[in-house]
Order: C-alpha cells, then sequence, then structure tokens
C-alpha cells in the first residue's frame, strides 16, 4: 500500500502509520460506509458536498467538495491511501484524473464506468450469458425515432449514464413524449436505452462483494418492490423459485469477475414470463442491500469496506429466517420524532440525518422474524409512522405490539 | 425537554431545534452509545480526556475535558439536553454539581451513586429480596481485622467506589495481607466489602434497560467468565436452569424500579450451591451485554440512548438461537493488522480504536449460531487472532473455515 503524506491527519496519536480510506460522497450509502469503517477501527475521510451531509456530519475526518470538481477530488484521493465511492455518478473525467494522479480507486475507474453505463452493462450481461431484454441504444434524434419504430410505443428509455432513483427514466407512450426526448437528444447527445414495456412478474436484486484477487462473498437474493422508480420494500430471502436465485447468483459471480470489480455490485434483475432479465447495476452497496445490516452476520457495507481496503471478507449469511426493509420516504419536510414511534417487535429504525423534503429518502426500517410473520406489513407501518404523523395513532392501534 | 443554548452547536443546518444527548467518558461504551445514536440521527456530545480516545475519535461533536473536573463537567452538562454516563466512576461532587445545576442527568445522581456502591448495592439487593453472600462492610483498620476474624482467611475485599476490571478487588490471604490493606484505610478511609471465598459454580448477568415512566425492556440472561477479575467470555442465552434465570431477571426488574433507573442496569450474579447472589451492578451498558449489537435486534447501546431520551424502546429478544463474545484483551502494543485475520462464519470483529498495551480490552468478538456449532472457540480463536500475531497460521489451519 501506498504511503501518502496526509494533507489533513487523523494519525497524529503517536500509533504507527494508518490507512486512510477515502469515500466520495455525502450521502447516506457514504454515512453507512463509515458506521462499517468505525467498528473495524478504520479511518475514513469523506469528500462531501456539504460538512452537514448524512455522511458528512458522522464523520471525523471531513473534506468538503464536489465529486464532479476534478481539483477537489484529486486533491482528496491523493491524500487517501485508497479511494471509493458510494455513488457511480461520479463523472469519467474525474475517475480519469484521479487514475493519472496514481490513486488507488476502488472499485478501478474502468469497473465503475461500465458497472454504471446501463449500455455497456447490457452488452457484458450478454458476455456472461445473463439473457437482457430486447432493447436499442440511441444517442441521436434519428436513432430513437427508427428505436420507438421498431419497438413500438410504449417504450421505457433509460438514460445511459447518471440515472437513478427513477430520475433518468421516461416513459414514451406518445409520439409527443418520442419528440420531446428527440429534442433533448438533439443538445445533448446523451446515450439513452430504449427498451418494451415489461410484463414484469417480479424484480429481484443480489449483492455481490468481491476482493483483489477475487475472493468473493455473495448475500442471499432479494424481491424488491418498486413505487416510481424507487425501491421501497425488500424481502430476504426472496420467494422466488430456486433455479432463478440461483441463475441469478451465478450471474452476479460472474459480472464482478468479467468487470474485474474490486467492491460491492448489486444486480437487479426482472422476472419476465418466469425469465431472468437483467434490469441493471450499480457498483457500490446498494438500497436492495441495507437489510444486510440487521439480518447478515456481516452488512454489505462493512464487506464493501473490507473488499476495498484487501481485508478477509466477513459472511454473507442471513442470521434470520426471513427480514424486510422498507424505506422511510419523507413526506413533507419533517417527520414524526423518534418519540411518538413505537418500535414493534424485530424491527429496527435507521435515519439518515438528512433534511427531510417529499419524496426524499430519509431512512429505513427492518423487521426480522420468521417468514410466516406478517415482516411486511410491520416494517411498512413503522416507516409509515416515521413519515406521516397523522398515522401513528393507527399503527398503535393496528399492530398490537404493546410492550410491557 | 429544557432547550439550552449551545455553546458548541450541531444544529446550524437550518433544521428546527435538536435534542442534544451529553456523553460523559471516553471509552468504548461511550464509542457504541455514540454509534448508536448514529443509526437514529441523534446529536450527540462527548466529554472526553483526550480528542483521540476511543468515543471521542469517532464522534463529530467533543469536548476535551475530565470527568472529574467539576467546572468542565457543568459546562458540558449545561451545553446539553440530556447527559449520560458511560461509566460510574464520575465522583459525587460532580454528580452533586451537575444536579445543583439543573442538568438532566440519566440515570439520576442518586441511582448512579447506589448503582455504583457495591455496599449499597448489597443493601438494596437485600430489601428487593435477591441473596447477598455473607459480607462485611469495613471502613476502618479496626473493622477490617475483625472481618477477617469473624470470615477467617481467605476472603475477597472489594473496594466500595471506583473498581472494575478487577481493579479495586484484592485477596486477602495472610495477615501481611490484611495489614497491608489495614495500613491503606488508615490513611484513604475508603469503604470496602469483605466477603468470603466463595466456591462459584458459574457467574451470570443480565441487562435491563428502563425508561422514565417505568417501562422496561430485559435481555437475555448470560454466562460470563472472568480471568483475573476481567470478563473475557459470554455466552447467551446462559446455559443455567430456568429458574435461575427466571429469578435473575425477575431480581433485575425490582432493582432497576428500587433504583428508580433510567439508562441501563447490568445485574451480575454468582450461582453458588445452586443459589443466586448478587455479585455486583453497574448503572449503565455492559461488557456482557457487547453481544446485543450483533445477536439481538436492538443493542443494549440503542436502548441505553433510546431510554435516556425518553424514546420508546426497542426490542431485546435474540435474533440467532444462541451467541458468544470474546473480548480482544491487548498483548502488546500492537494488534494483528485486520488483513491477517480471517473472519469464521457468524462473526463479527469490533475495535475500540485504543492503543493496544497489554492487559487492555481493545476491542471484542462475537459470533453467532447455533447452540451445537463450537461458537465459543470460534470467537475465542478469532479474538486470539487479533490479540497474538503468532497464532494466526494455527487459526487458518484449525478452524478449515476456507471461503470460495
Amino acid at each position: 500500500m501506498r504511503i501518502v503524506v496526509r494533507e489533513r491527519g487523523t494519525a497524529s496519536t503517536g500509533r504507527r502509520e494508518r490507512q486512510v480510506l477515502g469515500i466520495v460522497g455525502g450521502g447516506q450509502l457514504g454515512r453507512m460506509m463509515v458506521e462499517a469503517s468505525v467498528r473495524l477501527d478504520v479511518d475514513v475521510r469523506v469528500l462531501a458536498p456539504s460538512a452537514h451531509s448524512s455522511a458528512a456530519s458522522i464523520a471525523s475526518d471531513v473534506v468538503v467538495g464536489d465529486h464532479d470538481d476534478i481539483g477537489a477530488v484529486r486533491a482528496f484521493g491523493r491524500s487517501c491511501d485508497v479511494v471509493t465511492f458510494e455513488h457511480e455518478s461520479t463523472p469519467t473525467p474525474v475517475l480519469d484524473a484521479l487514475d493519472e494522479a496514481g490513486v488507488v480507486l476502488r472499485p478501478s475507474a474502468d469497473a465503475m464506468r461500465s458497472g454504471s453505463d446501463k449500455a455497456r452493462q447490457r452488452l457484458v450481461a450478454t458476455e456472461i450469458g445473463m439473457a437482457v431484454a430486447p432493447h436499442v441504444i440511441v444517442s441521436s434524434p434519428g436513432e430513437l425515432r427508427e428505436a420507438a419504430g421498431r419497438l413500438g410505443l410504449a417504450v421505457v428509455a433509460k438514460v445511459a449514464h447518471g440515472g437513478y432513483d427513477g430520475r433518468g427514466v421516461r416513459w414514451l407512450r406518445s409520439s409527443g413524449d418520442v419528440e420531446d426526448l428527440a429534442t433533448q437528444l438533439a443538445s445533448d447527445r446523451a446515450t439513452w436505452v430504449i427498451e418494451p414495456d415489461l410484463q414484469i412478474d417480479t424484480e429481484l436484486a443480489v449483492q455481490i462483494v468481491r476482493r483483489p484477487g477475487g475472493e468473493v462473498v455473495v448475500y442471499p437474493v432479494v424481491e424488491t418492490v418498486q413505487r416510481e422508480g424507487i425501491c421501497t420494500m425488500v424481502t430476504a430471502p426472496a420467494g422466488c423459485a430456486v433455479h432463478l436465485a440461483e441463475q441469478l447468483t451465478s450471474a452476479a459471480r460472474r459480472l464482478a469477475e468479467r468487470l474485474d470489480l474490486v467492491g460491492t455490485l448489486a444486480v437487479e434483475a426482472f422476472v419476465v414470463d418466469g425469465q431472468l432479465l437483467l434490469n441493471e447495476l450499480a457498483p457500490r452497496p446498494h438500497n436492495s442491500g441495507h437489510y444486510t445490516i440487521d439480518a447478515c452476520v456481516t452488512s454489505q457495507f462493512e464487506n464493501h469496506v473490507r473488499s476495498v481496503l484487501d481485508l478477509p471478507l466477513g459472511d454473507a449469511a442471513l442470521v434470520v429466517p426471513a427480514a424486510v426493509m422498507a424505506n422511510v420516504i419523507a413526506r413533507g419536510d419533517e417527520l414524526t420524532p423518534l418519540a411518538e414511534v413505537p418500535v414493534p417487535s424485530g424491527t429496527s429504525i435507521h435515519l439518515y440525518g438528512k433534511q427531510p423534503k417529499r419524496g426524499r429518502k430519509v431512512g429505513h426500517v427492518t423487521t426480522v422474524g420468521n417468514a410466516g410473520h406478517p415482516l411486511a406489513k410491520i416494517a411498512r407501518d413503522t416507516a409509515s409512522a416515521l413519515e406521516r404523523p397523522e398515522r401513528c395513532v393507527g399503527l398503535r392501534a393496528a399492530d398490537g405490539e404493546g410492550r410491557p
């Protein structure tokens, strides 16, 4: 490991030189990486757009700067021994600049680019033998019109770079919708993936964590529920047919290896007519893996930290028969105070320290227990109690989880 | 809740006024309280003797000061909405000064005093119907000599205030030992509890967390193993007879109520000739409850934070059939690097960010699984691998936990 001159030191306690893990990004994924690092006594430095951002507000070593500011990110990278990313949205020129500066990036710039590009993801999936939906890649108005003609309407258009949580996804249901996107393409020349409107039975996801050298651990396959492009609920393990879970796990292994990915790869898939199709990849800890904090021996965040520092990976097995995670998505500019939110049995509340605003993910709730229990209802009701003050009384009456 | 003028603000983000929980103490108990607070998005401020101490090094809001410096603690207390303690060693005059200054203390000064005084503990236990070993309270050389005469040698002498981890415990095996302590008593006039040398079958412990108003949750009864006065291993649940576990749980409920304790109370007991006897109390999260982080729905630290902020308590139930915690006790001035420590299945490593030195507790390992599995061996071997570099190769060969 390269030893660098610290630009901001945390290692001034007379202890021997310690590695610093740099985390680019100030959101909840960075925050949960920081939490995992604390348990392992790993020094982390966070690059965040504000000292009050979710990750920065709990970190003891923060550099304020934007993830798309090449100078800021390069200086940050040089002050760290290893740099990882909470999100794949860091622009390619920034990744290139870090690479050129000799900063150790995990995942690598290549893996970040391939893992985050929805057009490339489909190529890579096909190469490793994973089915993908019929699709057309377009980056001009002419290509878009041709694709819409070929696939018919309605189709789904997904921006190849930078979309998440429903952003960068558009339904094209009329020629007017096509022309709106064509006008945008004429000016920004972005790449989009055009897919037919699939009749999706189920959405599945899996997380794999890979170390330099190839050691991997794979988490259980989970079932996800989306609403308006945002994941609202995750059930572990998925109730799907065993062969589908095996196919997805196997595909995740081949994808991580094909991308030579170091870190975490989330693979999301659709089940359409009983067949598994790639939805998308994310080269990072993922919302569909938040349940691992409460339900698995080692969380995706700890294994992410372990993998990027080349430490032996921890056990990804469930410690409980089943778990359900429900996101807390704010409905206004405040949440219900915790004092008014009962905690049903099996349930853990996680808040991210983000300013609530309508539609913003500000936390999650996990309920663990036996698969026969109404875990989804309990998790969802608790998340709703946090989201909406007026439903809190209803929750108390409905779930009957009185505590002595 | 009293709203105070912030002496150091964390609530400057434009959000509405937030409570600040003050934690007095910079050790690992404070660190794990900070970790629990992060998940709940609770603002904490730590009073620690050094910015590099275990709790302070991971907190974003730290005041450097000693827990026995009345002025420092009072100023700290006034800057917080609620103050709690990671340890019962805060001196009585400091607690009194906080009380007089109107600082909200949880536990209260009274509960801290009673809960931490080994002489008073025995009175309180007797009052609520829990058996205690025959003992004599002494605070002068004459009383000590009389007690030694009455109980015979060998006896165990335990200082009433401030002892922990084997400190403040002395074996009196000869009249020379008695005279050494008598000499000390003549000058410091401390109070000691003198007990006969008990033939202990098993040591048990339990944690109870109590909210203002009386809501409690009780964790499972565990079995503890001590070496030279330091807890080395905890097994949950204890393998003792059910009626002993029930007696201890019931005693913990009555003790917490009798002390009007808000926060966490750890109750340690001996089993002697099949009978439960009080060993000692600690009015705080306790080493015997560290397993709750990995093995219970809600950790003792989260429930401690919840209780002192008067939030609904979380579920204290085990999520796994069994768990064993082994302390990592340094054997020298460094630990084995994590890169060289494999992580067996079911196992989580926690490091406290403390400078290792011989005999110092610097972390713990928890292994969860089925009671039939060699959890204790796995946890102990992993702790040993961290403690002693030379045993690491042996562990790899011995446990056969190869990961693909």
